[in-house]
């Protein structure tokens, strides 16, 4: 079975209403991908998915990506153990953005840093300076175990 | 006071440490911003900064962005009245994305189709096509009465 996307219409209308998904991608032919926790909602990661990702991920219930920095397919946690099944998938008003709720194997972990979300540090004003603070330091895997050439 | 932020380093790890706060804006000069209730944690909506957008959302603690469609600075609410109040901001590990945590204001809607949330449809596969069904439509106000001109 392949999965075809038909072209988003131009009619900002009929982008908000029911019926066929046409997902925007962008000039580089990418999508937003926010990902969250099914069981509790927390944000893990935003990453980035092509149309040949975001159908394999429709299809397989498994998170796939576009890896803008390798300019390659990433199926999530492929090294690490920690794949992702994907439970819910969400589309904003304007498609161009997609929600994922997963459930995360391996070591519970999203981050290649070992934690379980990429966002682990706050914003903070510091005598008029932005600075970040770590607020979850625990590290459910080892990166340099697990990601070893 | 003027926020500046530093260029980042080009060191990966010294990206995902604490410290300065360095965004990784884009070649458009662009962020993006994941926006979650601060009090229940549902995502609420994606959207972009840029560096005077993510300044004035650190200093005033209200949330402002860059529409990309209107090609200027965006106060969120300004004109539906539904201001968002930011609790928390994060980044993630290479500080190209920014989660807002935020109270709303006005009618607690985010959407300017009404809703709570832009992500009101789910993605479903029918007969092998992809189909958005909506799973929230309840409007908390009216868009044509608050966008007439």
């Amino acid at each position: 079975m392949n999965l075809v996307f038909n072209a988003p219409s131009t009619d900002k209308s009929e982008l908000e209403d029911a019926g066929d998904f046409t997902p925007r991608f962008d000039d580089r032919g990418l999508i937003t991908a926010i990902v969250t926790d099914a069981h509790d909602g927390e944000l893990l990661m935003v990453a980035h998915m092509n149309a040949e990702a975001l159908a394999l991920t429709i299809k397989t219930k498994t998170a796939h990506y576009y890896s803008r920095s390798r300019g390659k397919l990433w199926k999530k946690g492929e090294t690490s153990g920690n794949l992702q099944t994907v439970t819910e998938i969400r589309t904003d008003c304007d498609q161009d953005a997609i929600w994922l709720k997963v459930v995360v194997a391996g070591h519970d972990a999203t981050c290649h840093t070992g934690r379980r979300s990429c966002f682990y540090r706050t914003v903070e004003l510091e005598d008029g300076k932005p600075v970040l603070n770590v607020v979850d330091d625990h590290l459910h895997f080892d990166p340099s175990e697990i990601y070893r050439k």
